[in-house]
């Protein structure tokens, strides 16, 4: 298991990292501030340079016009990138859209791709991905209600999806619809091109969450699909294949976002020991660097980090080398681990700004409520626990 | 130690809990979604029944027309109110207001008590209390740094103060400025009362909170004194008696957000077993409540509440019967103890809501926003910990 | 709730507290090195100190020469017998001897009480309890099956069991075995009173834990019952009521250890506090106690243990003024909240008394090793939390 | 940062585990009920195949006759030999024999060489490790006590050790000893190889720790010099140089004994997953291991120590291509991370195997005993997060 970071990838991080320092991390407090859509001309104009350095699409194929990095290099450009929660959008590697990417990549038809997969690359539209529904668990596909009924050329869709991420602003979404409801579990679902713009699909509410229903790509909406009618040319592999699709496109998802909460967490880090060197708590200038409290929690939560960073390359190298199949206990393991020791670090950084820490004042207070899901999306903590807690216990079944 | 509920303390609990389920709960998803100050009308209508039920100001002396209860009583009756974050401003018993009226009563002059007590008590006013200084550790008296100068007949008072909770609204505020800066540390603050529309008193901003500036007595107000010139006759007490009027006012204060946080732990746990028993996970109707793992939480969660209010009532009891001084290392203890079970049901209860705890459908996004600052304010955990460690092993030096 | 300490038993608790301070702690360092067997004679002097000063068998009914307090009070007197090991057994409360003596005196015939009980009390005689069997969970009734088969005046038992406290130099055991299998679960089974001289009833061993077999009442039997013949008259109670009686018999039990847990963390609590005042850690005088590393888990700890006491007291009283199935959550609460905050304390004491902690020189190593069995015995921590959560769940299905 | 395992030493790893299983695992009981004295001719047997095999030493240097592996490879090997409490003593690279053969190699004289390393690393004979003083903390150089005078030809030693591990039975010693009190702290001690035949020198007692005193190898004496008088050119490097030498003695034995603990926490987890899958708890078949909450410890305990490994490995990795100094906060972070973890599976493969596990009929009780040790020997937890902590927070110092 080789983790080293190559000369060209040093050379290309460091540029990356500089990048993120002088052109996104200025625009965080507009961020806090502002409707989302109010910095799109702005990020537009980043995008631009971006693409001119050549650093576009990280992860995207280059014959797609991305840089095409394998999957550990790309762990080491994705964490410096979420130090801002601008960054991945800027490169044009945030999700959905690079999942839609990894999907139609692999499982479109040349029709699919022309249409959707290469602007989509490009930058220049954003899809959205339709899978959760209210009120039943996303991780029990027999569970799943929205339908896809084919009628002649056309699949007539129905049913209603929630946490859809960026649907606000969307050309297209990927929504996974039951089409063979009496299937083996596994084998009810298909997935199908939606563009927004088709009769019957309708979003609902961008859902207020923590506060704020947020706007365009910062938004999670609620959609309803009434009778909406697309060409059957839409669906995505064969019918049934849903779940299937979903499986190859949820564990690298799992592991983007590993990457990403990597970064999260070593900003919140770095704040943590600026603030506690900055935070007079003594008349005679001690700072909270000199209690031993802070000292304790910063070596704790140091060593969490390196661990979920370690454990994170080595899934990325397990997926390039092994396959993904044969990493998927790792990736498991990564999606808890990493998301709790995000939450943990962004808690304890939070704790020494004090009400700083509470108010807008630093990107800490958004982290803390927008990154609490890590917890819940793409499997609960307790789903990926249970279900590789039972795969490890299996094999010592005699 | 008595902790038991008298008969006549149990018939007013149970009409209690009526009108918090049946009149102030269902305001709940319009303080999720308007500014606190469109809800004033309706707040004022349902103080009104409150007085009409004989209920207002429950810890308020009956001379100044509250019920006058004990501490312990007052637990009981907190707890009920805290299910809802409308409770206790309908019942007249929201901090800061609270402590303004227990220093008042307790130190402030006549002339003081008729202008400014009295109003406060019946509900017709609010007040502010402004105290924490941005950049400077609050538990640590000697870098206090905003002042009051002598001038005649007045005080001119200068710096700046945040956190000061509902400073929007208020029409006075407690203030606590440096009057001997040369004196002995615990000397060398005093408390003031200011009118809000004193020339020099000025409101910065709402600070900006977890995404929301909110407004009116749910804000938390940056405020600055600029030549703010009152009559001598507004210091509280004598000059350099600030900080021990702040301990006679913290003491207790501490002990009501306990109170209160018993109410949000109690209802938060209850919204995690209802949903739990809603939540599906498989397609035989079994929810998440069969799962051993909810079980699990759902025991360890309910000890630890179970706890928390027995600490919350021993240390009520200890400050009724054995007075603040010797209840000190109680009150200390439930400080950081409830606030961190609070917590942790809390974010239980979100995890077991999935999506919906994230959105502001429920109440528990607001609260697993808003009360992560119970670890903080007050004096933070490490703060009471460190001290009260301190004491403790004090006592074991031969 | 009332959960005062009354002027009479303030007065006893004090003479108890001076008796183990200087009767039985100095037997201390006797009892690390020595078998228990060796120390019988010193602990019968000092039992019969304790029936001079009239304190003899706090929890014993005063008709059987003990004191009869209620079990609030003996939850403090018991606290402070605790703080020794050997605590206990001087003063005739020891497990499993307090359990039998109940079941006896409730459920015995007259000849059974007059045969055993009188002289059990009285600390003329030790017992055992047969139970636990090896291999299966405990916590299962269905799962038992050492039996009893009646043969005309007789019955005859076979089967192993272990875990049999002290049956080392016991008179005789109270055993549960299967008479009736068919039965429903909870009446498949019946105690018995097993003479330990009986022919067929045989020690197979004392338990090697935790590196040491022990002796006499300081040892944990493994033993069998072979075509062991006992007249029916030793039956207890009637057929099938076997878990009935063990369910009587187990509730107080588990309170009962929670009693002697609280005076095992209050002693190690201490220890902690002594050693981090006595232990330099710099050249200027500077000791443990001085680091806020120590304050800080000294404060965590000291929260845990009170906590700990209130429940354990509220708990007594619950049981005493409401009945035991009233009690039932906060009997299964203690059993595990007192249990881990027993081990915790112990382990920090341990962690602050460094090597020394690690030797047999102090008390602690020897309550890390077995006190462990704390979170296992009576019912493992996971068998109480999920018991208490399917119940607290369920009251809020619809 | 190559972490692979090479192909040769995947066939060796494959060689050595099956070495352990089938030659060293079976010697267990034996281990557990006897005294270490009474193996010592079956471990000599093994000892000689172990040497047959060519796997003598396996971080011994080639040309003393070890295998001379690199310190990345040498962590797969100690995991493997961890398995067994008695595998690093049967492949002859035990504590601490292991540092003194390093000390001895990197710092000795040819003379010293001759006459005890080479019969060292050969396992002719056994060394131990005199610095630990009783009362005084170790992790501080200016409490160092026990002295060494310069007396013509020789030193005169005097003073008290303790924890002096496997003194009992070794040849010689090496001793940390004041020689230039009044020298900076740094610079106060020496390092000197005492025979353990020497008049002066005496072995007070087999320190009785977690109830037992053990014997030659497996013990840890209490020591003492009384006018211990050596040869001068038993000084090893110079006077002085006692801490610097310890300190590069010390930062490799620390990441020796955490590849060792992960053979602990490896083998203690199987045991964990085969008891789960053997122990009923219904009498339908379902066993532990279907039990959700053993799913939910297993999937977390196996993350933490894939994340524990990881860190372990990359520690090995930065100490051979980076130096000692620059791997200095990694070593610092495993230390107290594996020592926990590894703690945490012992604990929870104990609760797992419920009173099986407090008895010893098998080896985790042993190690829930001795290796509670890891989280103070060798710099307590609190040591190494207050230094890590401390020059982590001085790196954001402006």
């Amino acid at each position: 298991m080789n983790l080293a970071v190559s000369d060209r990838l040093k050379l290309i991080l460091k540029q990356i990292e500089d990048f993120v320092t002088h052109e996104i991390l200025p625009l965080e407090s507009e961020f806090a501030q502002k409707p989302f859509k109010e910095l799109l001309p702005t990020l537009a104009e980043k995008r631009a340079k971006v693409k001119a350095l050549g650093f576009w699409g990280p992860q995207i194929p280059q014959e797609l016009g991305g840089m095409g990095l394998a999957l550990v290099e790309h762990a080491y450009v994705s964490e410096a990138l979420g130090r801002s929660p601008l960054g991945h959008y800027v490169f044009g590697c945030q999700a959905p859209d690079a999942g839609n990417i990894e999907v139609l990549h692999q499982f479109g038809t040349k029709a699919q791709q022309e249409e959707w997969l290469i602007p989509l690359a490009r930058g220049d539209m954003r899809s959205c991905f339709a899978m959760t529904e209210v009120d039943t668990a996303g991780s029990n596909p027999t569970l799943l209600r929205a339908s896809a009924v084919k009628d002649g050329e056309h699949y007539i869709l129905n049913g209603r999806k929630w946490y859809t991420t960026g649907a606000d602003g969307s050309r297209f979404a990927i929504a996974m619809m039951v089409t063979n409801s009496e299937a083996h579990p596994a084998m009810r679902a298909s997935m199908f091109i939606v563009p927004t713009d088709t009769p019957g699909f309708r979003i609902l509410r961008n859902i207020s969450i923590m506060g704020d229903a947020g706007s365009d790509y910062a938004s999670h909406a609620e959609v309803v699909f009434e009778n909406c009618r697309i060409p059957k040319e839409n669906l995505i592999g064969r019918e049934g294949q849903g779940f299937k699709i979903a499986q190859e496109r949820l564990g690298p998802g799992r592991i983007h976002h590993c990457m990403r909460w990597l970064g999260i967490s070593a900003r919140a880090f770095e704040m943590l020991c600026q603030r506690a060197n900055k935070r007079q708590i003594h008349g005679d200038g001690a700072t909270l660097a000199d209690s031993e409290i802070t000292q304790l929690y910063t070596a704790e939560l140091a060593a969490e980090l390196h661990g979920a960073r370690l454990m994170t390359l080595s899934a990325a190298w397990a997926i390039e080398h092994l396959g993904m199949s044969k990493a998927r206990d790792e990736v498991a393991m990564i999606k808890f681990v990493v998301a709790n020791t995000m939450n943990r670090i962004i808690d304890r950084a939070l704790q020494i700004h004090g009400g700083l820490g509470m108010s807008d004042d630093t990107i800490l207070s958004s982290w803390f409520r927008h990154e609490r899901a890590a917890r819940i999306y793409d499997g609960a903590d307790e789903v990926h626990k249970l279900s590789l807690g039972k795969r490890i216990l299996r094999d010592y079944r005699r």
